[in-house]
């Protein structure tokens, strides 16, 4: 791996003032190796960043000096983001996207996808980056080691209900996320296989050999943070050793968690891993494995994985600055 | 349907102490033909029961008048009720048991189940009921419409998670549900279909002439009250209209609440229904229904349906005393 | 008392879409003897009141029909209230305006004041009540018996620590709302005796003879229903029976609970009712009693106030629809 | 100050399961000069410590070897302490007490008290340290400034009303503890100053030259950690400038946050931080500040101030592995 730089690199952020872009903002602040250039937001602009260790302060987007920074993030919202990643690139920083702008499933081409336990070389070798969605990032972790071993049943369907925390919704000022509105409450949304992050995942499933479908049920969560995706994956075959393909494919990785304790949110957040178990199906006549795995969705899920990809890209220790 | 009774009933209520007992305990305060003949609990006895509406002081199980109600409602826990049901069946009394000792798929036969849109008939005329488990009702309720019509696939795996909020559990003092551990967290529980419930669940779905399996994965939710389902079902053919089972189904039914929009906790929790959508899966080659349904796992997942049971075994109208 | 009327009576709701004006659409459905003649909603006009029982669509504020209420409801935000309480009047209809406009310590005078079980006399023969703010309520509800008895030492300081769920800040889309902002939090606001509902805590306790100084610090509680008030009296002298104030003053008062055990929220919320206790505190020179009292924001503190004062306004039972 | 040691220093923690316990267990895997020697717990011998970063297992009382440590930790229950204390100190090691056992007010003396920004010099040259109670901390620590310097009344009550998260009552398995008892409640208790802390609280006060009153109301939040305590002052005369004394005071003191804005949970959670303001009060005859603290009652309210004392008793740097 790499040695650790002697001088601090400059990084910047856009869209910084949502709840990523504040998680980014608390990850520069204590990265020992990266310095804060900017932090921008549009409605924000003049205020204080109030996130602890970062002394730092909202600047409008046309102030923003892209050629201060070695590395930009950009936390801006979808739609948004592909034209200021031109930009940051036309300044000559490097790139983390954060957006869906530029992932797989969405017709553009061309830039690695971050998910960093699966691109690790081609991100190393890039100056752009698209980062994985929350959805994405849990859903794609977990069912890697059986696509990649062809363990699942051809043309079965996978079935992926999975519940996240309100902070995944993002920081605008809508009454359905207000606290009397999620609080004792528990919501399905996008039923019926309709959720955006469906095509960005089905396509990684297809680039790693799967020729399933997806069946993906999103939920909202009275927490704040936190994914966890209960998925049944019907099987080609019984396994001997239902965990065995995680712990091959994610033997020494840094991020990644193979338990036989069932995960829960509380396990992984404010931390910057995926945690994976595996139960095969008692009583059902198709072999089958219940596959539950979490992270947190601002951390593994968003900025945690994105100062991943950035120390890749930045010629770092992968692991720097990050909260295993 | 019934006339009012021109006196008040008397039931009793064994095992009152824990989160069905009390809702018991207030439902029948708020009864308008029934009154409270004891309200029993072993660790509570002597203490008053804190239900707003409610005068009574527990009394020790030992010293339970069983020969003064009418009916006897038990919610005893598993395995400590049958005994109890004897004695009260015994002393002139009938019984809604809460309990799972008599219900399908436990070995026992001979008990009407009370699932009461399925088994209305049954139930008035019988001397005692098993009220179904909190997980079977919202589970049950939303397959029914399918299973009957034999709309869904044969041989097929139907999919059911589900999330309850932390009164299913119980009240006991176990440190796993202090407020500090469960508040933001999410926990599946008894994953790879180990669920005592599943049995019931089972034996119904094949009483019904399903030959499905069931493939049921159980959550615990950061709120006091309330289970919603979300089941996925692959079908025999494609429906024209995916709410028309539930709507020919439950027409009339004045517990059920067949809806376009997504239910969720809110919509039923301190109420007496269950609440269902159907939407059909987008992008996948098998067809399928995405069903979803809530109820409040202490009102039509215990108590609210111990009282639709009690009120036909005692030739009462059915809604009465019910919050709808 | 006033018998039950053989027909119902129709009222309107202005301002109907936010907490207390949806907590009014539910009492509304489920009172006895009122109907619904309409509820208005200015951003919302069109969409269906999502109320339990409540069977009606928001209209926009010009297109409701004041004559065709007996009695009006105005829910609408502090200073846009009072001209449309001018219409509802002119228009023949009475009126309980729930907003601060015509409350006291506001400079306007002349209208009752609908703190209920202080003023139930003067409510009986008006036309127009200024509904309570929701602090005031508790507030003065807990002081009142200590106030007119001329129980507080002289010209003290009383120290009012209240905190209240969110409801009680609206249901507008503020940032500082969302659930991830409030979950896990707590906030005291308006520091230092800068809340606007001192004044009209002030008028009262002036009006009821007191010559003391209230210092009042609000928080905002992390749940969505609720407030409980935390108040220390100093007193001109020890009082040998500590409830005896409140037993004499509230006996047969429907809607107060004078209690020997501590209030929580849990103990009011849903309910009608503010639920008091007083307990003399130890190891202090001044003899100082601490008083707690603790209603549901939306019902006593709100809506159900409301309604009790409408019964009144409109000749019906007092209690006549309301939880209790 | 000092200089990092070349060696990591080995510390046992008593009593390590409940939440202090588990919170030092975190605190010592992250610190970059302290290794865990032991970490005790009766129940749960034998079972993983489920920490983040801590590899170890609890070990049965009997069994710890005291003479291994250089320092322990002792977060046994009030009253089985002391025992332990001598024991260890017997043994040869530093002691940091956790339990009320030895602190001011207790009728023990001779013993430092380690409310560190206060004690630092005595903290430094002992080889026990009394670590002061979660309600003392956040409230002497608001109080001190003005103690020292004369600014109270002199005779008044100070009125201290705090809200803490549930960790603060502790991991044992209590009914009134469960999720679906303390969400969406608030609980005043120990109302009339009953409450334990008083006499710690009272005794410092009289130590800082203060003869006031103290009249403390502790209530219970439905939140996991955080203290925040509301204080309204007399004072002996206005202040020209509210801040002045804190800023004085606390100039330089690394876990010391005194600000303009009013601190929430939020700020302080997961740091070893006090974060404080004092606001005037207006509208009231006798000079009055309201001052408001927060702490996190799991970090300078026990495990983060235990460890700040533990780097002073063992030479080391006092910020050493603390999250300010």
């Amino acid at each position: 791996m790499h040695k650790l730089p002697t001088r601090e690199l400059a990084v910047g952020i856009l869209g910084a003032s949502g709840y990523a872009g504040r998680e980014l903002c608390a990850l520069v602040a204590r990265h020992p190796a990266l310095t804060l250039a900017f932090a921008s937001a549009r409605e924000q602009c003049g205020e204080r960043v109030r996130v602890a260790g970062c002394d730092a302060t909202f600047v409008a987007p046309d102030d923003v000096a892209l050629d201060e920074a070695a590395l930009v993030f950009s936390a801006l919202p979808h739609g948004a983001s592909a034209p200021w990643v031109e930009r940051a690139r036309a300044a000559g920083a490097k790139v983390v996207d954060l957006s869906a702008d530029l992932r797989p499933g969405n017709g553009v081409g061309g830039v690695p996808y971050g998910l960093t336990e699966l691109t690790r070389r081609e991100v190393q070798g890039a100056s752009v980056v698209a980062n994985p969605g929350c959805y994405p990032t849990v859903t794609l972790l977990a069912l890697l080691p059986l696509l990649v071993r062809g363990l699942v049943a051809p043309g079965s369907t996978i079935t992926i209900n999975a519940a996240s925390g309100v902070t995944g919704a993002g920081f605008s000022p809508r009454r359905d996320l207000l606290f009397a509105e999620v609080a004792e409450d528990f919501r399905p949304y996008a039923a019926g296989n309709t959720h955006r992050h469906l095509a960005e995942m089905h396509a990684v499933v297809r680039a790693l050999g799967g020729d399933n479908d997806l069946l993906f049920t999103p939920h909202l969560l009275p927490v704040a943070r936190g994914i966890l995706a209960t998925i049944t994956v019907p099987l080609a075959a019984p396994l001997a050793d239902p965990l065995a393909p995680w712990r091959e494919q994610y033997a020494g990785e840094p991020f990644i968690e193979v338990t036989s304790e069932i995960p829960t949110l509380r396990d992984v957040v404010h931390r910057n891993v995926v945690r994976i178990t595996a139960v095969p199906a008692a009583q059902v006549r198709q072999p089958t494995l219940v596959v539950i795995a979490a992270i947190d969705n601002l951390m593994k899920g968003a900025a945690g994985q994105a100062v991943q990809n950035a120390n890749l890209l930045l010629g770092l220790e992968e692991t720097l600055g990050l909260p295993a």
